[in-house]
């Protein structure tokens, strides 16, 4: 048995739900951790047809012990969304643990808390951390001090078991590994850029990039905002 | 490219939330597929934490191609809601496929869809599935003419991109699984009975049988019906 555990997720429109639904899932099985589904205002998010209702509202949260962001198209508005990213900063200020999934790790990033880190990131996104001074690392799971990133979406629930077994202890992993069934068979084997066919990989690529078509502007201007900050802060 | 085709997902209240949003996620990729995600009455459906809003209302559901079913514990109350069980024997009359992850093969099961058929399920309820007259299989995912079913919870990734080969063809499943990058790196070896430890595969099932006290009778009745259901039909 662990303490009260309170892990909040912040979330937004056009994530990948996944990124979202399957560390949800695994942590919410964690005795005595609650995990908390949150976003602006309370309002319900809607990511890849799906809407996530009865919501907590992010700034009424007062501290959490990890914070785990999920990541997907929807993350470059997020990153310049003034409120969210208020909210990101204040709670990694006090978390044990500041995490993410997939393109998430831009998130942190862009506010400022992956400098000079190694970090995980979706494979088509993750060129764009050293912009944010963190170090790309195209490991599954990636921990670097209190920061513990994972990679593309699936790789969230690779990260979760990770993340019980810090809190919780080996045993209780295995025991939620076990609850939920995770021994996965993938009928071929091109989950990642290296191993899948290259044209594949370049479709693959291309719809991606077009579905955040102004993703990089976002990040390099962001990069630029958090380079001035440091800046203003050293001045 | 595929033909227009239609995926219904019917979830009710205390489902295990990945047993949907994992295939939903995937599925939800294929190009020129739509997934609907249904109740009855379009409520919202709670599940392990989230709220699931927006939905389609299941008796307003014309056909589907597809039909894919969810399990978790609430599966047991799901079989006992005569209004859900007449929209799965209903959309099942017509559909190409039919489908089910985890414990969602129970309500298969018990509306009489899976007579001298080989079923995957959940591990902790594989057991059950005599009941209703099909034959357990512990694969990952088992296929048994139009009737393709998943194992426990994870095991609805695996289910969905054998349906995406099945439906779209091997490269659409192989862009889809880069997409999502799902290149599982489990840090255990606990995800199936077989090679979890056995205090904690004990522990664990003990745990699952607690969250369902009364679905092995739930179980039992509805297979009773069933078989009257059947004897009547005969005479």
């Amino acid at each position: 048995m662990v303490d009260r555990l309170t892990i909040v997720m912040p979330i937004f429109d056009r994530m990948t739900q996944l990124d979202f639904t399957g560390p949800h899932q695994f942590l919410s099985r964690i005795p005595n951790a609650k995990v908390l589904a949150a976003s602006v205002n309370a309002e319900p998010v809607t990511a890849d047809g799906l809407t996530f209702g009865s919501l907590e509202d992010l700034e009424a949260i007062d501290r959490c012990d990890i914070l785990c962001v999920p990541g997907g198209s929807g993350c470059f508005a997020a990153i310049e969304n003034g409120r969210y990213m208020d909210e990101i900063r204040r709670l990694a200020g006090s978390s044990r643990y500041v995490t993410s999934v997939c393109s998430g790790s831009l998130i942190l990033g862009a506010a400022g808390l992956l400098r000079g880190k190694r970090a995980a990131c979706h494979w088509a996104f993750r060129d764009m951390l050293p912009l944010f001074g963190a170090i790309p690392d195209d490991a599954r799971v990636v921990r670097d001090g209190r920061i513990i990133t994972g990679g593309g979406v699936t790789a969230g629930i690779d990260f979760a078991l990770v993340m019980i077994a810090e809190l919780a202890g080996r045993e209780v992993a295995e025991a939620v590994q076990l609850n939920l069934e995770y021994a996965p068979e993938p009928p071929f084997g091109s989950g990642r850029p290296e191993t899948a066919a290259p044209g594949i990989r370049d479709a693959v690529f291309a719809r991606i990039a077009a579905a955040a078509p102004d993703g990089q502007a976002i990040v390099e201007r962001a990069a630029a905002d958090l380079m001035a900050a440091v800046v203003a802060t050293v001045q």
